[in-house]
């Protein structure tokens, strides 16, 4: 009789897993304590661990002294055994962040990129961000569990840019190919604002929502969505795209911000926002104006989102949330009118981290996800 | 040892509710068969079938002859052992249907309803039309095993009319209270257009789609959604309310009907719609233009639900839905320029009946749900 062939490996697959569940969400604890807390006997346990100790999930802490008898063995969550990259492309920068399996963020670059720059360009310095993230992680390419790529545009399934107005160039590069070369681990691509919602969720605002429309405002206005606390991509990938519809002002708000009077010459594109709304906020008239005139171009496309959807909360983020406490005020007047009755609507704390949160938690759930996948061998967290 | 505490009990009830399921959607079977099917014992079945049989969820067919030995048992699910009941109150007309739980419709009444009549009234005429439907199909209240109402308006969970525009007087209405006192069973309230939605994934154009959107067009313009084939309601039970934003052409839309050129005087609201089209079929300019001006607003609102859903799938219906051949070239014509692509659209096929037929659903899916709440003794179809 073996233990590897159809149920009973099947059996020992979830019994693994609710034991590396039981330890990564409960703690630190004896053998004895985990018996206990997951039901099993001793034995099963201790060949459970043993299993998860030599594939790199669990590690052997120093044993409990101080007690009579024999030490007890102590065994724990090895968050620092892998790490999950996520990355951000944006259209003034591009950022890479590396978390390990318990989420605990250890490295974060940013590099500069120019707005007009070439679909080469900007891959270059993407690969060249991860590269540099991976280096202050003290990480080789292999020591990476999953990759998640953030991109503003429609994505597809297979991690190709379908649709895409934001970056020059960009429609059809093969995200999940061009970047994922050195990996060999998957490579998700996803929306930008679709990670931002997932990191509201996941460590922002949104923690208890089930229902999110976040809307990223700043250089470009776009909107991702949760629905059951899981994001919503649509038929296509394509769900969240109301700046798409003329009648809603989302492609004209950020002129109002770019036109502002007083603005001084050669102030670069993504510090304009900063400018403006910092001038607002000390109660410059202009500048005032400026805010209130993309406020009313915001809400409108938030309230499509809103009578639509009916969520249970609106988070904005991106480049603007610095200037939350100038920008919400203008945009819940104009906002709630539109709407049936005022939306839940919050200011994200996250600012420009949130795509690369976002999207180390998706990279997160998908390890997760592999552990479930009864067709395969128990996964290694790296390879 | 009893077969009814705790544990023992929860998994007969499984094995009941197994067994039932399996005589529904696999049709009459003798016991050896069915003990075969489910993978349990005869002995097992046999026990669990006296349950079925005597709850009223399963009947006996005469056994089957012309074989050697003893004839076999014969069970089959007892369709007719119960009923559900869907309602719909609308503007001008009040309906209810009843179906067994096949979901085999055995009666079908509408009583027309002035559009300005008062609440008593609409409430009287809804009374009226769901005791015509029982004497239809010769049931009492007793032999309904759930009722479902659908109406215009955001409704509570509690079945509460919390919003409305279109029915005079009926904000705050507690449907449930005032329609259900009859009844000794589950009544449900929903949305008019949330069930024309199911009715579409029951038994019309959206029965392998996951993401619906279902929208409702005629003397008013609403939305219903299905995402991931079931209703969504909102954080209050709002969504879908695209039509309040003002920047959206639905508010609009059917005064280029009411107001098309030619319209005989005295023609009655409701009938205004049936005979611009028609006209509009037969070449009649004004009426094609007319036409055109409504398909052209209501595309605004439609492109506002498909830029934020992406859904797999958007179906006209309600009363204009009968001219869907003149309806669907404009309509498409309008829709496609405003959405990133041309999302999938069709026109529905079930008219008038949608509602009442996502109501019987709606009802049929809240018997099985009962079935399966293992803190209840098993429920018989019908009190």
């Amino acid at each position: 009789m073996t233990q590897h062939g159809g149920d009973t490996s099947r059996l020992r697959r979830i019994n693994l897993v609710t034991t590396l569940r039981t330890v990564r969400d409960g703690g630190p604890t004896s053998l004895t304590e985990l018996a206990r807390r997951v039901g099993l006997s001793r034995p099963t346990v201790e060949s459970l661990v043993e299993e998860l100790l030599v594939a790199g999930w669990l590690k052997e802490l120093p044993p409990e002294t101080g007690q009579m008898g024999r030490p007890a063995r102590l065994v724990a969550f090895h968050a620092a055994g892998s790490h999950v990259l996520g990355v951000d492309i944006g259209s003034y920068s591009v950022r890479a962040a590396i978390a390990d399996l318990s989420g605990a963020v250890v490295a974060s670059c940013t590099r500069p990129v120019a707005a007009d720059c070439g679909r080469v360009e900007r891959l270059d310095a993407t690969r060249a961000v991860m590269e540099e993230a991976l280096k202050e992680a003290g990480l080789a390419a292999g020591g990476i569990a999953a990759v998640c790529v953030g991109t503003t545009g429609v994505v597809t399934a297979e991690g190709v840019v379908r649709l895409c107005v934001g970056l020059p160039d960009w429609v059809g590069v093969d995200l999940a190919g061009e970047l994922g070369g050195d990996f060999d681990c998957p490579v998700l691509v996803e929306n930008d604002c679709n990670l931002a919602a997932l990191a509201e969720s996941w460590t922002g605002l949104a923690q208890d929502v089930s229902d999110l429309v976040f809307v990223l405002s700043g250089v470009r206005t776009g909107a991702g969505m949760l629905i059951g606390g899981r994001i919503h991509r649509g038929r296509r990938g394509a769900a969240g795209e109301i700046g798409a519809l003329p009648l809603v002002g989302w492609h004209r708000a950020p002129s109002h911000l770019a036109g502002c009077q007083g603005l001084p010459p050669g102030t670069r594109p993504e510090e304009i926002a900063g400018h403006v709304f910092g001038r607002a906020r000390e109660g410059d008239p202009a500048a005032r104006w400026a805010v209130e005139q993309y406020a009313h171009d915001l809400a409108e496309g938030i309230a499509a989102l809103v009578l639509t959807m009916d969520p249970d909360l609106v988070v904005v983020g991106g480049g603007l949330s610095r200037s939350g406490d100038v920008l919400l005020e203008p945009l819940r007047r104009h906002l709630d009118p539109l709407c049936l009755e005022p939306p839940r609507l919050e200011i994200s704390a996250l600012a420009e981290r949130a795509v690369t949160l976002g999207a180390m938690r998706h990279a997160l759930d998908q390890v997760d996800l592999l552990l479930y996948d009864f067709d395969t061998p128990l996964p290694r967290p790296t390879s």
